[in-house]
């Protein structure tokens, strides 16, 4: 194939209307002029996209597929989201829903480093479902958050991640937190190989600053002890996941949290699909880890949905790596068997504010929720 | 005041349910735990959002005023989102529709650096309305493209944006298209100079690759001789714009495009408030021009909404100083005096690929836009 494919489902009157709304897309985001006046040759022929098909899908939707060469793209993904879904997010009744990579796509944009085999080799958590808590609230010092990782960590945790909104606050400044916790994490390691166990606690610091000073912030954290970033693509960019996937140096997994990403999924009719959205494409920028809110929780994504999202995680044919879900948003341990008999082993299980409630006891929650895990 | 204010539009069932969903928007956007388990004193008092007002607008709609204080922000701008909107952006039936900073905010975010009376100061036009001519289309070579910026500067145009496609793909290099449309557009100026004409174009680069490139590539572009700077916030991040703005060095003015941005706007129920996303946010982060699609174009925004951002983009007690509006989106030269008569003299009136019709007489169109603007 020499197009990657991305499919639409776009609202419309009828098959002429739907097939005129689908070649205004193809227009709209490669060259963006009037049909009449594209030059014919390479402009015509190779850079705008090109209508592969257009099907009634039923109750005013219809599917389109439309083809886009890796040359109106580039070697950058921002420029692959224009393509994608740039000023074709502003049409009305227009929802990217699906991509099919060409072998273009993949060799310009390799996917996660680690994905889920990695992180199998990285915790030492052999078999299982991955217990996750969240360290918080913002506003308390760092010493505080520390002692959190600490009590987590050493408890059994397989992942400590920060809360996306632990930033840069002068309650506990970035530097200063990723130092303590990053110290206390490997503390509660240390202790845990001493007792002979040979999983680890990997300490996910969250990237709180400027958008152009990620990359120091990741170096930063990984100097300090760090074995996993947390990103947020709907502040920072898509494209800072995957700068930082890509760089062989800093060689850290990546957990990307969807803050600020809602609009692009809870509209029927706009953005992207939720598989897209947390599966395809947080996988082709390289995360390891999805994180997304799980159905029955406060937020609004349905079951179906969700596993939409654990579908294009896992799906072989996907860009580089298999990567883990993460379904978080107001868990609690008595739903973890449950969650776990939908999500299975290779699935990273969130579980933040509530686990407070333990106090200075979190560690009993830690190993609560690898019972319920194991439960199911 | 030492909070900032947000209101959002709530969906609810009842006034205590809406009281409930305010209430739960102040903890998600800040604390993110159970309330139960918020720590008294500052965490509980300054911290955490207050719900300053819950009122009913009817038709199952209420509006809810939430006060966030600037210790949970800190002094970046990717925090701020996710105070104003971040997890809740994932909340269905929540959307934020108006911003009223405070002294804090001011002071962390100063806006834009030039503004509308700046740009009347860089182009020399004192009067009337911005010609802007768009360069495009992708797949065009560095030499095709800076012609028509040779050719369009010459003929009196104010500004002359690349088109947001324009990246750095292999038909056109970020750098080789930069050198040469600032040296076409620089050649036109000292013609225009020449000719006794104190008004001159300015020619804005866009920025295409990498996200944490966006420096380097801002500075290359005032180095090879561009007077402005185009910037995606929706694929680079806002904080790209206000890192830009904030350079005193740089010292560009810096126009913001919608691509990828729509999501956010398209749903009466999720994401942002026309006058929010386009007018207030881009203000803040810094940009001096904010482009939009105009109403009556092939985007769908309504008259309504696009005097929102308007109002927006000009109010006097906004961040900073006024920024220019800039409507686009499908126009013809035969809409400007209309278009003219709606959105006054500071704004900047793009009009892109439709100009390709002239062919080598694209100057003729320039005088055209002229003449519709003077016509009004």
């Amino acid at each position: 194939m020499d197009r990657f494919t991305v499919t639409y489902r776009i609202v419309a009157e009828d098959d002429a209307d739907a097939a005129a709304r689908a070649e205004a897309i193809a227009l709209e985001d490669t060259l963006e002029i009037p049909r009449d006046v594209v030059p014919a040759g390479y402009i015509e022929d190779v850079v705008l996209g090109q209508v592969q098909s257009v099907t009634a899908s039923g109750s005013g939707v219809w599917t389109a597929k439309i083809g886009y060469h890796i040359d109106a793209v580039g070697r950058e993904l921002p420029q692959l989201l224009n393509v994608i879904l740039g000023n074709a997010s502003i049409l009305r009744g227009v929802k990217a829903v699906d991509l099919t990579p060409n072998d273009d796509l993949h060799a310009r944009f390799p996917g996660p480093r680690f994905g889920a085999a990695g992180l199998r080799q990285l915790t030492g958590r052999k078999t299982g479902g991955y217990v996750c808590p969240v360290i918080k609230p913002q506003g308390s010092s760092s010493e505080t958050l520390a002692r959190l990782c600490y009590l987590t960590a050493a408890a059994g945790a397989d992942i400590i991640k920060e809360d996306h909104g632990l930033a840069n606050q002068d309650a506990a400044p970035f530097k200063d937190r990723i130092k303590a916790c990053a110290a206390a994490v490997a503390q509660a390691n240390n202790e845990r190989a001493d007792q002979g166990d040979t999983s680890r606690a990997l300490y996910f610091a969250n990237i709180g600053g400027h958008g152009d000073q990620v990359r120091d912030m990741a170096y930063y954290a990984k100097d300090a002890g760090a074995e996993g970033i947390l990103v947020i693509p709907g502040l920072f960019g898509f494209d800072a996941i995957n700068r930082l996937a890509q760089d062989a140096e800093l060689n850290l997994p990546i957990m990307a949290h969807p803050s600020h990403l809602g609009p692009y999924v809870l509209s029927p009719d706009h953005g992207y699909g939720h598989g897209m959205l947390f599966g395809q494409l947080m996988r082709l920028a390289g995360a390891d880890i999805s994180v997304f809110p799980n159905y029955g929780g406060r937020f609004g994504f349905s079951q179906d949905e969700c596993m939409r999202i654990v579908e294009s995680c896992r799906a072989p044919d996907g860009i580089g790596p298999a990567m883990l879900p993460s379904p978080g948003g107001g868990m609690s341990i008595d739903r973890l068997p449950d969650m776990a008999a939908h999500y299975g082993a290779d699935c990273v299980y969130l579980l933040g504010g509530s686990l407070l409630r333990y106090g200075e006891n979190i560690g009993d929650a830690i190993r609560e929720m690898r019972d319920g895990l194991n439960a199911a």
